[in-house]
């Protein structure tokens, strides 16, 4: 029973990605389908690179992904497959695959260039549906990644905004907002030293500082359910990554946090955490 | 076949889902997957445990159904797992089942406990990634309930607002606003006697009165077709409770109503009805 | 392996759309199930009606459809299945299948009597849950559409604004707007004549012109890439019909677009295009 995933900034609801599913039960209709975010903010290929990294290995290995955030689309940007960690990938070139790059050992990439497994006509618009959706479906029947198209090194890669360790502070980058108002940022706890980590632990008070800004005081926790409803807490949270959440609120709101704005996370010295 | 449902306040198009699908087909990969909704308002158990209450019985016996509306997440807060119905239930323990509870006879539910059925590291933030999607997993694929855990027979339950029926009037709660705007209360028309059932007649005209605000006067009507565009009616919805709508429009705006508002739903006499 | 799409103006995340899913699973549990949309603004037939016929033949041949955009529901309408180009299609009649009834050759349409396929009790709201979804799963399962009812030779149309052809100019009607903000026309490039078609030829300026209001100047591109951010476009889109967008923007919002607007597009004499 094999899977395909979809990642796209169509917005949840389009009907475009039923178009899109409906392609791919046309060449595969035993295929499983499931949506892993259509709620990409349109053309942001680093939130969607993000998302999709964070999400794939929840699913069981051979599962397909078909990532669809594609400013270029009829432009002379390529379109890649990859096998990376034991999942297959569908995607523009233009850097969504990025993160799973990073981390994956020997990756295989290739660029689509074998036409007779795409749907025809090719219209100028929308190759998520008439290039990856069938190349995402052949890879389900068993077609090998291989015959899809040309071996390349060099796939496009974004720069990754990096956290930067000091003694006394971190440098961190809000990545997106998540449903709740979540700000999720580029720091992730298995990166941190073990001074860091112990440093980071619940109670302690931060703040994060900011260009132009009032600096935003919290509360590091373990869990939201440790701090009070409207309270702002740090935290690591179900990715893996520094979050900054208010407790039954919006933190992105109500800080009026943009999308990758630098923060320094600084430790303020209190009487209970000497 | 087995299916599982899921429903969250996570939003919808949140990838935290789809984590949840994944970690799901990991464990058991011919599951059937339905998203009952992830349009919960966050963190309201509530709405969560009415929802998951009015559909849980379209769907076929067998069917389990995981409901994650957790803001006790991390903390002591048990998660439970339900034989109820026929159908298979795993939530937090927390009320999200306590419309269920009431309803059924000799529930069967059990507070997780056996940590072999889970998948590991469990995060501190996201159970229902690591502990309920792998235990719904065991339960489709036949574990049998009893060996997830220990039998509780006092779980949690919610405080109901509860209907008052007098002799000239109803005490109704509004329970959430649908996606339409019209708002559901906590009447359910098999709850009513033959006498309020009769008086609850098409084309009786009814107000709803309030605390502080102005009354509204409205119409009971069969369906929203016997109304004019605009008109405020009442009618019993498609989940058996009652509703207040505008049709074509969004009576939870139009009279500013917030959740959980009590009202006098009080019937006006006029030449027509006598 | 049958699958049935799901069509409706519930709203993204409303269990009602659950409730749906969960009837047919009832009446045929190896069933696949696919969102089309349910994003279709309350009550609007028309822009259901266009979003059906655009995307329903991206499904495989078989595919059954299932579509609720029913103001009437409870009143006299009718409901219908109907078999056209190799599909199945349920919905109420209203119109919703109009667009696919003018492309259909010898469709076969019956009006649902048979109440021993639809699910009891049946509400006066909700006959999408109660008869339309029983009916699809049965459809599904191989019943033969003439069981389910009588022929019936006249279904509802609606009246589809038309595209006027003129030598100097086409009046065109947008019909909806998409997530992106892209307004969507009722010209399909394959009912224009070779003439216009090479007119409509990429970077030819036009003028969509409306009453009282300025006039919307754009380029024609063949795709989102050869412009700017912020440019207005216009293009035939992945559904084949002309479409306004802003690149990296939101047109219906910029031009403040009303639904069934109508425009007289007209070719701007510039030296680059003599």
């Amino acid at each position: 029973m094999k899977a395909i995933t979809l990642t796209t900034d169509f917005g949840i609801g389009s009907p475009y990605v039923a178009a899109m599913k409906g392609v791919i039960l046309s060449f595969f209709p035993e295929c499983r389908l499931i949506d892993l975010t259509h709620d990409i903010s349109p053309q942001r290929i680093l939130q969607g690179a993000i998302v999709l990294h964070d999400v794939f290995d929840s699913f069981p290995e051979g599962t397909i992904h078909v990532a669809v955030v594609d400013p270029g689309v009829g432009t002379a940007r390529k379109i890649v497959a990859a096998k990376m960690e034991g999942h297959y990938f569908v995607a523009p070139d233009n850097g969504l695959l990025s993160l799973i790059y990073q981390k994956a050992i020997s990756p295989e990439i290739v660029r689509l260039t074998q036409d007779r497994y795409w749907r025809h006509p090719v219209s100028s618009t929308f190759h998520g549906r008439d290039i990856m959706a069938p190349v995402a479906a052949q890879l389900a029947k068993g077609i090998p990644l291989q015959s899809l198209g040309k071996t390349i090194e060099q796939p496009v890669r974004l720069r990754i905004p990096e956290v930067q360790i000091h003694a006394d502070f971190i440098t961190v980058t809000s990545l997106f907002h998540d449903s709740f108002g979540n700000v999720i940022t580029n720091l992730r706890s298995d990166s941190l030293d073990p001074t860091w980590r112990s440093r980071m632990a619940p109670s302690r008070m931060v703040e994060w500082k900011r260009e132009k800004k009032e600096p935003i005081p919290c509360r590091i926790v373990r869990t939201y359910g440790e701090a009070d409803s409207g309270e702002a807490v740090g935290l690591i949270g179900s990715s893996g990554r520094l979050e900054l959440a208010v407790v039954d609120g919006n933190a992105a709101q109500r800080f009026n946090i943009a999308p990758e704005e630098t923060f320094r996370v600084q430790f303020v010295e209190t009487n209970s955490s000497t």
